[in-house]
Parts: C-alpha cells; structure tokens; sequence
C-alpha cells in the first residue's frame, strides 16, 4: 500500500492505495492553513504502515532536487502556503520516501499509466477549472526542465468581440485570465453551472482553449490530449475546441482523428489522485535503488 | 569518423568530422532537386569509408520510427523534395546506419552537447532566418512526440501598430509570418541587412520574438535558450527581446539572469552539422547495441 495527497488549493485529497490505482481509502480535508490541513493529512496516513508517499501539489513548486528549496510551495498567492517545505514536513512525520510533483503532472502521469493514454510514453493534461493548468509526459517522463511547466498563463489572442478584461493578478488577459471557471462567472455574471444553455460562452471559452491546444501541440507534440476540471464537463466545450482547432492548424500538421486526440480524463476525477499514488511508487523504485 | 549532412532549404552543408565536432572537410551544395544535390551528396561522401551519416533535415519530415514514411521528407512546399524517402536514398548508397532530425533538433544537440548549453539536459535552439524553426532537447533527449515540433508557426499577438497581413501560407501572421526574415523585407520594403540602422524594425521583431519565449518557457521550461539564424546576427534584437519578455513573464516564473539565459549559439554557424555529426554517432551507438 501507499500513501497519496492530491494538494489543491481548495482541498486535499488523501488516499491509500496501490499502484494499479486501486484505492482502499480516501478523505478529503479542506484547504485552510498549513498547521491545520497537514496535521490532519498526517493524523489520516497515521493510522496506516505506509513506505511510500506521493504528493501532487498546486503550486508553483521547487521540484529541482538539487535546489535548497526542494519540496516547498513556493510563490503562492494563497499566503499561509507561501514557502512552506510540504515534502519536509511529510518526510519529518513518516521518514518514508516521499515524491513531489505538481497535481497536474501527477495527473498526466496517472493517465499516461492508467488513463486515456495508457501504452502510449506522450500525453498532455489540461485541467480547466478555478485555475489552468498542465502537466504532461514526455518520452516517457514527466516534463520538467528549469522547473515544472506552467501552461496555464500562455498568452491568446482575444477575440475582438470580446471586451472582458481578464483576471489573472500576472498577464491580464493570458489563457487562464480568459478562460478559467472565474472568469467565465465574471465575463458572463453568473456561476458556469447556470450558463449551460448560453451556447455563445461556451464557444468562445472553445476558442480560447483551441488556441491553447495549437501551441502546445507546434510546440510538444502530445500523443494524446486529456481535458480535464470543471469547466470541461461542459461537453459542448470539446465540439467548440475541436472546431476552432482545425481552423488553426489548417492541416499544417497531420493530426490522428480528433475526436480520438482530444479527450475526457480516462481516470474522471481521479487523475491527480492516482498519478500521487504514481509518484509514492516511484519514490519508492529510486529509494530502493 | 562520421558523417554528417545539414539539409536547409537553400543548401546542403555536408561534413566529414567526429563526434567531438571537429570537421576535417566540408563542402556546400545548392538545393535544386533531389536527384541533382543527392547525386552530388553521394559523390562527396563516395571518397570516405564512413560507418554512420546523420542528417538534420529541413521540413516537415517523418521521424517515428514505426511508420511507413519513416525517413521522408513530408509535407515541404518544395514540391520536389515532397515525400523524398531521404534516409532510405543515403541509406542505399552506403548501407550504414542513418541519424535523422529536423536541422533545428540537430541544432540543439549540437549546442547542447558542445555549444552554449554544454553540460546541461535541456536547451531550446531557434533559428530565425528565411523561416522561423526550433528544437530542443528535454531531460537529455531531443524533444520528440507525435512527430517533432513546430513552433516556428505558433500564434503570436499582431501589435496594433503593425498592420503588415503576414506572409505564413498555413497561418497568415502566426511567428513566422510575421517575423521571419522574407516578412521583415516585405514589412519594410527592404532587406534586414539595409535595416540596421532602424530600430523600430529590431523592436518590432523583439517584440514576437519575447512573445513566442513566453510561450516557450512556460510549456517547455528549457534551462537554456538559443538563439540564432540570420535575424538574430543584429545584437539589437536580444535586447528588444529580453526587454519584452521580462515586461510579458512579470516575474511569474523565477528566471535566470537573461543575459546568460537568453544567448547566441555556442557554435556559431555550426550548431547544425555539428548536431548531424551527433545524430550519426547516436545512429552509430544505437545500431552497435
């Protein structure tokens, strides 16, 4: 058994299971201040003799092993998190092997094994919800370079009939300023739930994530893309995207039958979940190495 | 010794040299038609005992290994070389083992093996010339997935001063149809080379520039970029371009300095045959194995 945390900015998710992703316990614990939400992931895992522990984390994260900042949460705007070394903390309680990713890699790396891209070594996660954000395999692996990515904030085009001024506290009007669950309830005044018969807010929220898809795939060339959060439960969003997508690429680049490329997490909403379950395992095999 | 042929779209350059990019000859051949510049390639390469030739090709090519266009020239407006079984044509007249990429893919190898990212796993090489290319090199490996990257075609935001269409036959004004060499000229009625003393045509190519390393570096995260092609041989543009970027990344992600972050190729007008020497030593391990 091991033990996995799926770190959200609104909630943790606490599981005990193996890695074919089976879960034999799980808790949800709401994301308050550190002292609090942690002591009560490490009272949850207590009662259990685990060797391992995955954390798939919002972030930004210091995932560079070699860093003296290994294992924190770094420059969130959620103030109590900021610089809190989550590894360590975890590691101080159990003295286990613990892996850290973001919760979207850990998503990407869950689908890559267990999910809509299983048997395939590329895949690319996108969640769409109160925030955006990405994760994805590559050759095998979890991206990761100077740091993790951070898809969520590239830039887009505006449309021109478009004159929300976008919310992120960074770039304004990048993809996630756009495009995320809050803006969407702004633009449009009124919670995405309420706004399911509106067709014309989910065609320009397809708008925006087409142009998103188009970089990611000039740019990484995923075998397979996961679309995932809240704001794709929406299925009208998948038409709207794969539309604008093609209109983008305009057979620049071949790409498989989109309604085989572009999909729903195979996992639902146990991606992140599962890929933390993912990562436990991995700490382990280099542990032991 | 190795092989190595850099395949542009204007000439071949081909190389005889080692795996520590010390060419011992070279020649330059004009790129007219296959049957023309490969009789020439052969004949060049005719005069060495050779064990492996690597190839960075221009594009679009094929490099899944798995398919049946594995080796081809694919899609190129070059309607002659479209569909040229290239690594099969080298492979028959020598019967050794053939690396094969993208010329920018190799490019990055080069520098990331014996250029300005030495010593580091990951580096994003762009050329910025008659057209607008990159490669990178992720976790050690050169960035492959469904096919390899082309980001050269990314959308970019029109400043709304520009009111140049852009000259892109897929795309209109993605990056390179707004800032690759031939739209600088068409923009400014004149070539680059007679522009130098007209800042506001280097601030303008600075200014995409900085927007497609936004996009860049938050998907990839490379630790290292490289910048070259004829474009980038006017310094002032670095300068517009990191001016540009740090005003677009607005400290969302910690950089390094940019002047040791942003740089020009450690091998000059090298990069790419050194990278092709590479691919052949790569061919060469691969084929011993």
């Amino acid at each position: 058994m091991l033990g996995a945390i799926e770190a959200g900015g609104t909630k943790f998710v606490c599981a005990v299971g193996d890695k074919e992703g089976n879960i034999t316990d799980q808790i949800q614990i709401p994301t308050t201040i550190p002292e609090e939400t942690i002591s009560k992931v490490i009272q949850f895992f207590k009662r259990y003799d685990l060797p391992a522990i995955g954390i798939g984390s919002f972030g930004p994260i210091d995932i560079n092993i070699q860093s003296p900042t290994y294992g924190f949460i770094t420059s969130t705007p959620k103030t109590a998190w900021r610089d809190y070394p989550f590894v360590q903390m975890i590691q101080e309680a159990f003295e286990v092997p613990v892996g850290f990713n973001t919760d979207v890699n850990a998503a990407a790396l869950g689908e890559a094994k267990l999910g809509a891209a299983q048997g395939l070594d590329s895949c690319l996660y996108i969640t769409i919800g109160t925030g955006i954000g990405a994760g994805a395999v590559v050759q095998g692996r979890l991206l990761e370079g100077l740091s993790h990515p951070e898809m969520g904030h590239i830039l887009v085009r505006r449309r021109s009939d478009d004159t929300y001024e976008g919310r992120c506290p960074y770039h304004h009007d990048c993809l996630e300023g756009l495009a995320a669950g809050p803006a969407i309830e702004e633009r449009w005044g009124d919670k995405g739930a309420n706004l399911i018969n509106r067709p014309e807010v989910w065609d320009l929220e397809g708008y925006y994530i087409a142009q998103a898809l188009m970089q990611y795939i000039l740019i990484l060339s995923p075998k397979k893309i996961i679309l995932g959060g809240g704001v794709m439960h929406q299925q009208q969003v998948f038409t709207a995207v794969k539309n604008y997508l093609k209109e983008l690429v305009n057979d620049y680049v071949i790409l498989p039958d989109l309604s085989d490329y572009i999909v729903s997490p195979g996992l639902g909403d146990k991606a992140g979940i599962t890929g933390s379950l993912l990562l436990a395992w991995d700490s382990l095999s280099r542990y032991e190495k």
